[in-house]
């Protein structure tokens, strides 16, 4: 039997068609939450969407829903993500979600193939979180994990509030159009893995699993300062010394747990970083996430256990944060794989390291992601990539995955 | 014999009076070079050298020659440091050494002590380069370190230059006042450690041979940058684990070198210093100190031997700067050491690790130094404190190695 495909032309002209709005000039675009380059976005997922019969609502997040009736009165299945970026993004982190839910709906409209259930494109609002912090800020709200007038203080570096762009956008609807547990069946997710694993492994698709869960700590040593030229070596308490003591043993232990654990000390702030004076103050942070809450406890013993004192300095830690392990539905899980495989599409199964508004989503409504590949593992930049074939293949994936959760 | 002994009571009202010009009210000053504090202090000294007989005269950099005339027509023995600090310094550094060479001279005018030679109590500008980069300006330029039309282009925070600066303050003279190789038959500076080494083996008296050799390096490691959540661990090169790895490396080989070396990695800097990515640009200073030149060669020697890759990241250094070690002369650094003794002050001899105006002076005129102690090694802060009687210690052995030097 042939299987059914999104179409590749169609695609591809929506990939070049959005990477316009807001482009850098340098291969990426700047299109931050509700920016006149986000609001262009909108305008022409709103274009294309009317022109294939979509009826289209926005909520008082701005979340935009775009939804073709079923045959039957049924909950709708939602597909999509974001289209805002960083500041100097790439052309598919997030819009790739958008656009390939959007493929899937042409190729159903198009094709003229039955659904029972209401399928439903979407646009999550501000889920980088670049322009007004938090990050998944919309599905945050609707999901009840932020409050959402602390969201509508949130400001912009000139100053503007979430609110103020947000009534200035034109895209603000009702709170009861709303994503809700009664009305919405199923949440699908499609995004670039922003990592290399897929393309190391040569694999087409990633069957995402889940979002691993992470803590994050900040390590401080105190030791004493002195002049470079007249502390005997012996007579120091050097606080950069004692911290890349603690960087070795935190790599030293850390490497002795499970082989998909990942950590990074990423910051360090170093006082009073002056060439002639012995450091007196260094921190610096440790970031470590994975799938197995059991893992991560792990990683929580062995920053117990790091020595009070480290080259006569003294040591302390605290929680920064932390992210519980989400678990996406395992019946859609297990139909990502399936049809991957239908498709002949190599794939693996694999956690998502860094959040998605699919996370958040999760807590309501069944759901899961599906990864495809990033050239060199490179996001969050202008060479950000996925080529052409592998978001076709993504979309196919998707759009066999809703059909076969509207039979259900 | 009963040695002549400088005035306790004398002392003390020198280093109360001179704490109030810039004083900062926690106990330290803020006197910038040539700033109101510093022209204040500058008034003070003419007042009281003027009052004891000095004939003054100040140089083209605003250095100052309080002088007082010998019984014989010889060169001049000149003592005296600077009377500038850093911003929120302390009560001592620089400005003691001109206190006890006052203090010395008003002992030797009041006591009617005899001296063959001229007498010139000194005050350096701009010792510090904390207004105006770089340090020891001045003695820099009279002893032709430094090219005066650039320093007098340089300029403090405020964008005011040194000439600026030296043309308001009322003491810029003459060129021809500048100490020189043949009028001047030495130089005496006394000074505080400003480390914990003579409080630490309880002694009295530092009898300085000289300024260590320095070398000063910056080290760097390039890796990859990577979102923490994506890239396993195997596949990172995370240039902050290659520096925490180097600066071990640097600790463990440079141990293993004379108990004399000081070494310190004051500066880091971690780009993009972001919490969840991974660093791909990480440079550290490496600041060595020791008076054997041997010694400094074998640091050198260990820095180039440093692997060219360290955690997967490309490895590289250069030198920012050095110092060759300065001797000062045998002769008067045996007299300070014989004129400790012969106070029944403990005593050892040691090298400068800071630098100091005696330093350039030494290539031009035979000089020395005296270090007194620094209570807990602090320089630099406003907690900086030298004990009043190991203040009257010092200019004590000052005193008589000026004597002993006026005799030969």
């Amino acid at each position: 039997m042939q299987n059914i495909s999104c179409d590749r032309k169609r695609m591809e002209d929506k990939i070049v068609t959005f990477s316009k709005f807001g482009d850098t000039g340098k291969g990426g675009v700047t299109r931050l939450a509700l920016s006149e380059a986000d609001l262009q976005a909108r305008a022409e997922f709103f274009r294309r969407m009317k022109t294939v019969g979509a009826e289209i609502l926005t909520d008082d997040m701005a979340n935009v829903y775009a939804t073709f009736k079923g045959t039957e009165d049924l909950p709708h299945i939602a597909m999509g993500s974001h289209c805002d970026s960083v500041v100097q993004g790439g052309n598919y982190d997030g819009i790739l979600g958008v656009l390939t839910a959007m493929e899937v709906a042409e190729t159903i409209v198009t094709e003229k193939i039955p659904h029972r259930h209401p399928i439903t494109v979407m646009i999550w609002t501000n889920e980088e979180g670049a322009r007004f912090d938090p990050a998944m800020m919309s599905s945050g709200v609707i999901t009840g994990k932020f409050d959402k007038t602390k969201m509508l203080a949130s400001k912009d570096i000139d100053g503007i509030t979430f609110k103020d762009a947000l009534d200035a956008s034109g895209y603000k609807g009702d709170e009861k159009n709303r994503m809700n547990a009664k009305d919405y069946k199923a949440f699908l997710e499609l995004h670039i893995e922003q990592g290399p694993v897929l393309e190391a492994a040569k694999m087409d698709i990633g069957v995402v699993e889940g979002v691993v869960g992470m803590v994050n700590y900040e390590f401080q040593f105190i030791g004493q300062a002195g002049h470079a030229g007249t502390v005997p070596q012996k007579m120091r308490r050097d606080a950069l010394l004692a911290a890349s003591e603690a960087i070795q043993y935190l790599h030293r232990e850390l490497d002795k747990l499970d082989d998909k654990l990942v950590y990074t000390t990423g910051r360090i702030v170093c006082s009073p970083n002056v060439h002639t004076i012995i450091p007196d103050d260094v921190k610096f942070t440790l970031d470590a996430r994975h799938q197995d809450p059991e893992v991560v406890k792990q990683v929580v013993e062995v920053i117990r256990r790091i020595p009070s004192e480290l080259a006569k300095c003294k040591v302390s830690y605290k929680e920064l944060w932390s992210r519980k392990t989400v678990s996406y539905n395992n019946e859609f899980v297990d139909y990502v794989e399936k049809n991957a495989n239908l498709y002949g599409y190599s794939n693996m199964r694999m956690y998502s390291g860094p959040g998605h508004d699919a996370q958040f989503v999760a807590d309501m409504v069944p759901t899961t992601m599906i990864f495809v590949p990033s050239i060199g593992g490179n996001s969050h930049c202008e060479i950000e990539k996925t080529e052409l074939d592998d978001c076709l293949k993504g979309a196919n994936v998707l759009l066999q995955t809703l059909l076969d959760i509207d039979k259900k």
